[in-house]
């Protein structure tokens, strides 16, 4: 009388392949290969204190009466959070499509044209709305956005000044992002009211609002021109909503434009996650942060998309690099992109047009009734003076499930949007005590600042506004993509493993959607209880004693916890420690966090094992004892291997006063084995998006929650609009990060429990050493632990076929995609390997077809080494064949075209093609251009 | 200031787009061209009196506020209906995936693998559930799938006896609609307490249920051999979870086995919709009515699915057909079957086990607490004795949340299922006044009757049971498939337009999805409302007084509205008469309906314009007058077509005592323009799943709701349940029919508005006229009415061809595939021709595409006809081309491969390839097998 459980949904493998693969590696049960396989000295033997597993079904009952503890209230508050109506064809076939959802980042193109094309139309609709140059394919919020501008003005300005002007009328939580980041940085920031007060004499950049979180609308060009006059650059953090009705930044000669596009269609989710933006003007393009995609052309000269200038990205600059972003929001870009489509420039204008028309009305209706409405233009947000009544008006608006914006004991600020009804409006009133207006009142635009420039006048804007063809539209960008529900995605670090749909579902659900990350405490009981619960499961799973789910991205975690152990530094009296170890196989954010954290970057080297080398660690810290801060690692290693000087590490350099950081990444190899809290780590982060099953998206959204030992706590992340508190940084704009997608991972560990999660740590280390043993008579392993084994992952070494034959890891991976597969990582951590990460959640028939393949692919090699094929011209490459390449009228390739199209074991009639052939990256970014090509491009 | 209207997302063609159609029709406004088109005799010049339009938003949120008025409660009733867990990647990855909900019936095979491989596995899980040889793809439920049964045991007994006897244990709504269903047929049912009385000396047919209503589980085994002894046939109703541990029907020589299979997997929805199942032994699987999926192969000799023995069905039969169903319940059917793919034979045991072990343990809570049940063998189901105080105890139970069946006075009856708990038994124990028991108890299976023969031995059920698994095969089988997410299906009669998210969502629902249909009537305030509404505006837009939803198809609504004409003409004492006129363009099911109410067809003729022959139908009238029930008459014509002579024939008829039942089929050339119940008739049915936009579903689910005029109101369906109503017959098992997916309809209905439905009836006019004025110079247009209009689908003529070339319309219908699109209805109603009905909701990107292939195949078709093709081996003969083909090593055709693969105007790196290649169907019917075929079929 058991009720099934979900990890036998969530693993793989079945008892049966669990034998076999066992039998394969050399073991009798998988706790004996997890005793073999990780070092006792890091080894923990309890059983983790979780709830027992739920099944799927009450699992979503316990979530639904959290969900039912939340108010799903109008909001009003606006400051960059505002109410929209997500169309449901976009939410049905985006948000809730594993097609969309279960994708990784773009990094084999050829196999991810779909959502590199919605990222082009989001990048379109960006530089068309702010009439600037060139636009990323998104950033983790306007916080983070407006920050990053920051930055990207200090680097391209020529002034020699270290203060950054803030507008007073910025958002707050945005003000207090922009703050934390400065301060390690060495920048000072100066909050100017701008209607008032002078500029400073000299400074590096100015951060505008427009709209001000007030509402108000000014016209900047006085000001931006005044910013160029001192060699400043201007960022101006803009609504693009407005800006369907107002002059974009670009036509101003602003720099640099930042913000969020969450009111396109993308629920509030109780502060994320939403896509946020940051476009530039002509010329800085190449110091834009983040990812890039623009278009290229493939093998056969049609145009193709990719990620642009990837030379600028952390991953490869390292301690050189100026962000340490790497994670975007694709999945909301994705939609708010397709908002846009969906609607138009007349839809998107007739938006505005009504928003505005009901703050105007709003506004109308409070002055009729005689209350004092700040006397300057406005797009949909008011601010509206009652001297000493401004907590009773919003405690009358909530009470008629209306929240406001209480600004301070006086004011009262009021934001529409598109969901805004004359029933809100009157609700609005009446918690005035005014009778408000009827019927329709002049817009209160500026004519001076009304926009004059067309926008989304690409055909893709104009092409699907039925549904049906949205729809159709959806599909097709979709069934170009390779995505897990295709097949195994076995990137090593990545860990794309199951996404459950019963995880997915509460995402959706309005009581988690449309909350938005300011309102009353009292109307988010459920979520600050969920997070709460997730939060202490986290602790328990990692050993560390407090955890912070704020950082909506790994690489905010990071910074999170470098900042809490530059913090604790300070707060010791030992602000002068300031260096950070690295080792030389660390992940490429590691270095840029640290530098955004202030830190001087030193590397360790590894030694021939991949280990860190403990001779040069000790070199290192003795050279540089008194200034140590921290050493970031990566455990077990970035080599995929349970190093055993891990403990000898931490005491080393706990013994010389640093502390430690232990990069999560790698997380899955341990949950209920080890505990970095407890063997000797002080901080880490981890990423939800890996271990703790929220989906990809294609790139994004992730969530790396930071986790620290007790002495640590009380530098965690703080409220980005609360009482300021001492060492408590803003690291995202709102209080819980990504909070809408926090039932994910509440749902895994809920139902997992302790037996499923330690089981599904014990399967991916089977499923990584199966691989292994399967492949090392093909290709030589890398690095290995005890016993030879690995850990979750193993390193394929290319090397000495490239040597050999000139066939690359390029060439392997793109004839993956022939066989049916999206390619392990490549390149990382070592040049010239494939790294693969099967995880737990592919079963033996998978892990097999992949094996099958690698070792097809092991005997083309062959054929290239052996003269058969000739070097240039063979089925490696040649890939990836495209339908129109082997359905071609001529062939001019050495090879049949069933070799080209269906090498062995690939299931013929379902297929996946790639809709281009390879892709040329560097005739892209030699030939720069990212937003939406003209159809003619396509013309064949 | 005006919010967008769902009926510019609902219809394709913007008004520009809308401009360039009139021109090229030659109208300057959809009004002038529906003036023309529409004969003045019939055209309603009213505006529809409907609610305002709702937003999508809105109508959710009225939605969700009926919603809000049903009680889920935790229902223990049973009598067929379950609690069941939805596996929710089965619930977002088909019911919630337009790829599944959006296709139409697989009459297109190579096109519809996907399904029919799913359907495939439903038969096979069914046939080896029950032990029989043949099982179709689905029924609409158990109560007419029994009912069907019947019927087929008449057909193939050789008793001369009209008695058919069922078992007292029946559901009561099988008996109820097995009554309905034999009275016009001249069968008697006599109804037999099994256990204590003698069957009859005569009978043709015996209905058993197993286990029984009250829960008994008797050995049948007696009573088979006693009907074969008297010639009768030996259907029993089984339930397919209790089969996982009960010897099989087939075993003991029963001839056809019946039920449902909604415990599967398939919410209850108030009724349904759910798939029914029949299954025969050996030697009848050519009398099963029904869809019936077989394996055959293609033209490469490759394993194929299609439709087999498509010749009984009754759009061939006609009036020598045998049964009316048409749409099946594919959509719910390939839920069930994947919920038996992903439990798999283990899995469905393990929740029998579990179900009964609950049962079990509550029969034994009640007798130790003094309480009597009945002593028999049960599986899920317990009928316990409380004299004088089973309504108190039920309703004791209802106050705990729990729904009990009220079976009389003294006796409560309680199902467990697969989601009962032991909380949910506590609260019954609680409400009979007794303490209950711990732990588990013995099972109360009989021993005998212990299934011992295995069963889903095959490997599709073994291979999909982590969701990562399930995941990827539901979506290579989605990818095998053309649905309205790809382009285009201009099914002529089939109306295939958007269905809409916004309609879709409230569907999945906990309010709708999991409410029994016999819940106190107090817990289903809210759905009650929904349907009232729906049926009041049908009403107003068809222009009759009452409407009854209870048919779920659309062939069931025929026979409701004919058995209303036969009640009417009873309760008049004019009971003999009964010839129901049908011309010779009807729909199939027309003629098949009339036999199953017990009247006989009389076929009036067509004149050359494809109008009803007036002259013949006067002369049928007159030979025919004193016998005259009714005629039954399409309208607009099959043909497409507005015939201006409606009025003088509803006359006609009228005048000779007749009914006139108008066909619904067509409704969407009508909405706004023209009401049946205005002009004439008396009755129609409609079909909600052509106009109403609800999906097809691959084939099903359908409902087809009965409109009449008030006359005919008290013949309407009753309550299959309720007491017992002279002259209303029970058409479904449940009250409401498929009330799970009347959202459908009433979110459609509440969002388009007067003024919406009424543009997009002119709109589908428009586009069919439009695609008519396109082709006409290269195919013949067939039948116009007034002005040379068309109705709202035309019909191309392509026996000229045909005739000059041997080009046949099975080779343009192929053809088309490759050219991205699903055949129009090919050879209806006129052989040799394709009907294509483009419906409002194709922009004229869309209907552009289509003329633009249609053109581009006639100069193929050219090609052949000038010989510069060979007329066997051309793209039209070897169409549909796979990728495997056009990418073969070998090209023995003598034209280029990329004339096979990319037609002009195809869309390269999107184009949808088929997974086979024709198939030959008349090899599946010569070697008919309808099971899962064995994994080495498909070895290449």
């Amino acid at each position: 009388m058991t009720v099934e459980q979900f990890a036998s949904r969530h693993i793989g493998p079945d008892p049966a392949d669990e034998r076999r693969m066992l039998q394969a590696v050399g073991y009798d049960s998988v706790d004996e290969l997890m005793d073999a396989a990780i070092p006792e000295v890091i080894r923990w033997h309890g059983t983790l204190d979780l709830p027992e597993p739920a099944s799927e079904h009450d699992a979503l009952a316990e979530l639904r009466a959290l969900a039912a503890r939340n108010t799903v209230a109008v909001s009003m508050i606006g400051l960059g959070y505002h109410g929209t109506h997500t169309p449901a064809v976009i939410r049905r076939n985006v948000l809730e499509s594993p097609a969309w959802y279960t994708a990784y980042t773009p990094y084999q193109p050829e196999i991810s044209q779909g959502r590199l094309e919605a990222l082009l139309n989001f990048q379109t609709m960006v530089t068309d709305l702010t009439g600037l140059a060139t636009a990323n394919a998104s950033m983790l919020d306007e916080g983070t956005a407006a920050a990053e501008a920051m930055t990207l003005a200090r680097r391209a300005s020529k002034s020699r000044s270290s203060v950054y002007v803030v507008d007073a009328d910025a958002l707050p939580q945005t003000l207090a992002v922009i703050t934390s980041r400065a301060e390690p940085l060495g920048i000072e920031v100066r909050v100017v009211d701008v209607d008032a007060e002078e500029l400073p004499a000299e400074f590096f950049g100015l951060h505008l609002q427009y709209p001000g979180a007030s509402g108000a609308v000014r016209d900047h060009a006085a000001l931006v021109a005044a910013a160029h006059e001192v060699g400043a650059l201007v960022c101006v953090a803009a609504d693009l909503l407005a800006l369907t009705l107002l002059r974009p930044p670009g036509q101003i000669g602003v720099d640099v434009a930042a913000g969020t596009t969450q009111r396109f269609g993308v629920p509030m989710g109780f502060g994320g996650p939403h896509a946020g933006y940051l476009a530039v003007r002509s010329g800085l393009e190449r110091m834009l942060p983040g990812r890039l995609v623009g278009v290229s052309r493939d093998a056969d000269g049609n145009p193709a998309y990719r990620l642009a200038l990837q030379t600028r990205e952390q991953h490869i600059r390292r301690e050189k690099a100026t962000s340490n972003i790497c994670t975007a929001q694709v999945l909301l870009a994705v939609m708010a992109g397709m908002y846009a489509v969906y609607h138009g420039p007349d839809g998107l204008r007739g938006i505005a047009e009504r928003t505005h028309g009901m703050a105007a009305r709003l506004a109308a209706g409070l002055r009729a009734g005689g209350v004092a409405v700040a006397d300057v233009a406005f797009f949909d947000t008011v601010t509206a003076r009652v001297p000493g009544r401004a907590a009773q008006v919003v405690a009358a608006a909530a009470g008629r499930g209306v929240n406001l914006r209480l600004v301070d004991a006086d004011r009262v600020g009021i934001s529409c949007d598109e969901t805004t009804t004359t029933a809100h409006l009157s609700a609005v009133w009446a918690a005035f005590g005014v009778t408000g207006v009827d019927g329709d009142v002049d817009a209160a635009l500026p004519a001076a600042l009304a926009r004059t420039s067309d926008f989304l006048t690409h055909a893709v804007f104009r092409s699907h506004h039925s549904e049906t063809a949205m729809l159709r539209y959806l599909r097709r960008l979709a069934d170009f993509d390779y995505a897990l529900d295709r097949g195994m995605i076995p990137l090593g670090s990545c860990t794309m493993k199951l996404n459950a749909t019963t995880e997915m579902e509460p995402v959706s659900w309005a009581e988690f959607a449309h909350v938005h990350p300011f309102a009353p405490a009292a109307q988010t009981a459920g979520y600050r209880e969920m997070i709460a619960q997730l939060e202490g499961w986290l602790a328990e799973v990692t050993g560390y004693d407090a955890v912070s789910v704020q950082p909506n991205a790994g690489s905010q975690g990071e910074l999170a916890g470098l900042l809490a152990i530059r913090a604790y530094h300070r707060d010791r009296g030992e602000g002068h420690r300031d260096v950070c170890l690295i080792p030389s196989s660390a992940h490429g954010t590691n270095a840029a966090s640290a530098v955004m954290a202030g830190m001087r970057v030193v590397v360790v080297g590894c030694d021939g094992d991949g280990n860190v080398d403990l001779v040069d660690l000790d070199a290192k810290i003795d050279k540089h004892r008194d200034a140590l801060a921290a050493i970031m690692v990566t455990y077990p290693s970035t080599h995929g291997v349970y190093e055993t000087g891990i403990a000898q590490l931490c005491a080393r350099v706990h013994d010389a006063g640093g502390q430690v950081y232990v990069d999560g990444a790698n997380l899955n190899a341990l949950v209920g084995f080890a505990k970095p809290g407890r063997f000797g780590a002080d901080v880490s982060h981890l990423n939800l998006h890996k271990t703790f099953c929220i989906p990809h998206g294609g790139g994004g959204p992730g969530v790396g929650p930071v986790a620290v030992r007790a002495h640590l706590a009380a530098f965690l992340p703080g409220d980005p609009v609360g009482e300021p508190e001492s060492g408590r940084p803003a690291i995202s704009a709102a209080r819980y990060g990504s909070a809408g997608i926090l039932p994910i991972p509440w749902a895994y560990l809920r139902m997992m429990g302790a037996a499923g999660l330690t089981r599904a740590t014990g399967v991916a280390v089977l499923a990584a050493n199966y691989v292994a043993v399967r492949l090392r008579e093909h290709f030589p392993v890398l690095y290995a632990g005890n016993k030879g084994l690995v850990a979750h992952e193993c390193i394929l070494d290319l090397r000495p076929v490239t040597k050999a034959t000139g066939v690359t890891v390029d060439d392997v991976a793109k004839r993956l995609i022939d066989y049916g597969f999206h390619a392990p990582t490549m390149s990382f951590p070592v040049a010239g390997t494939l790294m693969v990460e099967p995880t737990e959640s592919e079963d033996l028939a998978e892990l097999d077809r992949f094996c099958a393949a690698m070792i097809a692919i092991r005997a083309e090699i062959d054929k290239v080494g052996s003269g058969e094929w000739p070097a240039g011209d063979n089925p490696l490459a040649n890939a990836p064949h495209t339908a129109a390449m082997v359905a071609g009228d001529e062939w001019p390739h050495p090879y049949p075209r069933s070799v080209g199209a269906y090498p062995a074991g690939v299931d013929r009639a379902g297929k996946y093609w790639p809709p281009v052939r390879r892709i040329d990256g560097a005739y892209g970014d030699r030939n720069l251009m990212c937003s939406c090509p003209p159809a003619e491009a396509f013309e064949q």
